[in-house]
């Protein structure tokens, strides 16, 4: 059995453990940067800019899930869901199927009309697991990002 | 010559024009249904979802950009560029530069450590000039969206 809870201030240790797992996992950990201090404050703090909710498997901490509010000009209001993570010693137990199902229901519950995330293109379990849900894959779109140097130099650019 | 500056609610039947726009140039349009209600609420009303840009050119308006903060648990707080659009006669002039340069000086005034968005693989134009910045094409991730029944459906699995 196990239980899924709205993450606290408490579990921001906690957290960014499992956000390293799971970066860990991704073969990305060396990016994983993130401060305690950073979690706090962006989720916990005065200006939020994530939400979070904890799984608990036989009152250990077993997964998370981190989501944020984010838009679609052609639907509206919607939900990204940024980190969905079971630690492996709680898989195929459906806690991610629960994580998951608990996101879907805030959304509803706040008008939003989807749920948007990222897979990688390896990550097989979780593939067939987001098939099986009839979510759709969209991969006409190329996921993009600009940081460090190459960001810095294109705020300078003028008009 | 162009400018760009935040877009106001008066902006708001112009912005839902060039979204239904672009709509149009992605081949999309019939999923397209945002109105201009949901924009004003959504883009001016008390609980903001995005913010957007306009750009004018010869006192015309040329193009627009939308976006709204997202969080990266490697990084912290980032930006989601959900939209940038220049219209085809006012192309090749630098404006879809100049939008994102514009998002890139607010992303670093608000301590942003990225961009983020998504393009469509067969915008060969796009691709170039996200290229030519030195952006990232992260290529193993595959967008994944959810929505409409299956939302539902997820909705209603329990523990």
């Amino acid at each position: 059995m196990f239980l899924i809870r709205p993450a606290t201030i408490d579990d921001v240790p906690l957290l960014r453990c499992m956000i390293r797992e799971l970066a860990e996992f991704e073969g990305e950990l060396e990016s994983c940067v993130i401060e305690e201090a950073d979690l706090r404050r962006d989720g916990f703090g005065e200006n939020l800019q994530f939400r979070a909710l904890v799984a608990e498997c036989d009152q250990q901490p077993a997964g998370y899930a981190l989501y944020f509010d984010c838009y679609s000009t052609w639907v509206g209001a919607e939900i990204f869901l940024e980190d969905l993570y079971v630690r492996p010693q709680f898989r195929s137990r459906g806690i991610g199927m629960g994580l998951l199902a608990e996101v879907a229901r805030i959304a509803l519950r706040e008008n939003r009309r989807a749920l948007r995330w990222e897979v990688l293109d390896w990550n097989k379990n979780a593939i067939e697991l987001y098939e099986a849900l009839g979510a759709v894959f969209c991969d006409q779109w190329r996921p993009v990002l600009l940081y460090g140097e190459p960001l810095r130099q294109l705020a300078q650019k003028t008009l």
